[in-house]
């Protein structure tokens, strides 16, 4: 139904990008600004964290994307201008540069920071970089990489991804470029990610499309549990490819969700497996419960669990911590029923059955659990409701990254 | 309103305990299996884990002081007994060998385990070690010391309480051991906790005091998030101190639930400050909030939180991670009401105050935090909800001793 193409965010007709270093960062070769700016007003669909606590550029852009439309992108790594006095000030101020030096009004400009919180942002380096910025914008596949370079913090590699698809026969793109090596704290790694597609779809159908999609994809995704507060998704539908505007649940619009959904879906897989200090992805999925929300508690639950992580870090197939996780994951569970298997590309390993630990190979467990995929099939027999969900091992380099970021 | 004594678990009259090694553990150096015995029937509460998956003795003990009465407890380290097969049959099969050779009935024996899930336990070493637990059965103190380190497993110091107080002019004591290095998952270190007290309360009370203080003790405690599938807390009163039976919420009923609190609360800091690789105590005290439960689930998101918890390793003073761990924590707080304290011995440090952070001594903050004994207090200016929640820093052993504990 889709196909892998090169491209990232500049993949879909209409949008080029750039990213460059403009000193926020005190590191000259990590760049720290990034754009993305359409040839036209998009169709513009966002989520944000539910933390209580949101940093002030989530709280410009709601207000800039109102209307459901919004044409350009600006994102600075290194600070998330969240807890500070002047953080709405400043996020504005990101905006008005941006209508400077490129035209697109400040009203249609979504923004967004990251990196460590509390801290003052200043304009000045943002000012002064704007126009290497806007002046190598373009829409060839290292831009999409400079922009994705631009937006890292903890990261160790940058993420894109995009898809080709058809709609009424029309070619249609969807791509992106991402961020946040978990739902980890403001200081070092909220998720950022922004999707860019050139089909034709209205706000409100773009907006439902997001809205239906985060339950099964990033709200799936965790590397420590601790929900940032600068978490965005933006999605914007330049409209360029040609196809008839989606304004409905028709076919065309499940057409686009399955893309959407591909998308988003890899960049938890790309996350999670660079979680931080993560050495390998877990990918727990859960089927045969009575509700879909049930299977979400309980495959989250098996992902979040430190001592599940640790247990993978250290290859040891200890099947009890899966059980355990299940047990207080909040999901309405029939436990006799469960039966736990660990998969990888080195085979399968049957660890539980009707709720029980049953014995197995050692030598296979190991082999199991040193692969950098491990699968975590936990299978009911009451009724249809599945879930997937990501996260990765808890490693000695998680405890040594996250003692001492901010200094 | 009452003072510290020696005892632990004997302290109150009318209890006497021992532990041994038995041999379900190889480790002969450990001791591995504990037993206390009461002179006569006692009132008896328990409170219990809420895990689904619930460890065979859990099953059994249920069963046991369903009708309010106990006399002995027995219980194991090394092997806890879940999902197992021959689960309850084992768990059965050790009241019957404490009747035997104690006379007690085994339908008023409580029994518990602890240790790795999912292997089989036998009770040939139990059954072989029993004349030599009997035998040693006592009321002094080395007694007490041995029962405590019988019921641990990565705990690396035994745990023992005990108070006295009075009650309508009659001296009462209150005791207990404990083991558990965290509500930690099945493998490796479940909450055990027994408290026995010689003051006369009737069953219904006790249990009522016992469920009244668990939502501000040992439910306010973590070490890693991961709830245990054998979690105990049983609580026995002998009634030999003479006081007058508490059969309603009089002044001496209230009187009892203080002494009570007092040794669970002591538990819930030991526990946690000897949590699974800690170097430091974390105690998170919310105050100001609307209600109760919201202060609850403030308070035990910021100590469950890996990013303050790894930041506390590092002694590193990332306010901003408390914030964003109160912002997700579910509790409905007025954030820009928020400030936020990290004291220690070394001194106290604001570090966000109005909902924003504030800049601070570095010099100060490294000292502040380098103390074994670490308090957050957040105080909001909402009402008069207060609580107060238990935990430890994440570091490298954490994840060194669960990324291989069962093999």
């Amino acid at each position: 139904m889709w196909k892998q193409t090169a491209g990232g965010v500049c993949a879909p007709k209409g949008f080029r990008a750039n990213g460059i270093h403009c000193g926020i960062r005190k590191n000259k070769i990590k760049k720290d600004l990034a754009l993305i700016v359409a040839d036209v007003r998009c169709a513009t669909a966002c989520v944000y964290t539910k933390n209580l606590v949101k940093g002030a550029p989530i709280l410009v852009t709601q207000k800039h994307v109102a209307d459901g439309y919004a044409r350009a992108v600006i994102v600075n790594s290194g600070n998330a201008n969240t807890c500070n006095p002047d953080g709405a000030e400043i996020a504005e101020g990101m905006c008005a540069l941006v209508e400077r030096h490129t035209g697109v009004a400040r009203g249609d400009v979504v923004v967004a920071s990251t990196g460590v919180i509390g801290q003052k942002l200043s304009l000045d380096p943002i000012e002064a970089g704007m126009e290497a910025l806007v002046g190598g914008l373009g829409a060839d596949a290292q831009n999409s990489a400079a922009a994705a370079e631009a937006i890292m913090t903890t990261d160790t590699v940058r993420k894109e991804v995009s898809y080709s698809f058809e709609l009424g026969g029309k070619e249609c793109r969807i791509g992106g470029i991402c961020k946040g090596v978990g739902m980890i704290c403001p200081n070092m790694a909220t998720m950022l990610m922004f999707v860019t597609t050139d089909a034709a779809i209205s706000p409100a159908m773009l907006q439902r499309a997001l809205s239906d999609d985060v339950p099964d994809s990033v709200n799936m995704l965790t590397v420590d549990g601790d929900t940032s507060t600068n978490d965005t998704l933006c999605l914007m539908a330049s409209g360029l490819a040609g196809n008839e505007e989606i304004t409905e649940e028709n076919e065309d619009y499940r057409t686009f969700c399955a893309a959407l959904h591909a998308v988003t879906t890899e960049f938890c897989a790309m996350l999670a497996a660079d979680g931080e200090g993560a050495t390998r992805l877990i990918v727990c999925k859960v089927s045969g419960v009575c509700s879909k929300e049930d299977a979400r508690l309980a495959a989250k639950a098996v992902v979040s669990s430190n001592l599940v992580k640790a247990m993978i870090f250290g290859a040891d197939a200890n099947a009890g911590r899966v059980m355990c996780a299940l047990g207080y994951s909040g999901a309405k569970l029939n436990m006799s029923n469960a039966s736990v298997r660990f998969c990888s590309a080195a085979g399968d390993l049957l660890t539980c059955e009707n709720g029980m630990c049953v014995e197995f190979s050692e030598e296979l467990a190991k082999a199991v659990l040193s692969e950098k995929r491990i699968e975590i099939d936990v299978v009911f027999r009451d009724g249809e409701g599945c879930a997937t969900a990501w996260g990765c091992d808890l490693t000695y380099d998680y405890v040594k990254i996250n003692g001492d970021y901010r200094t």
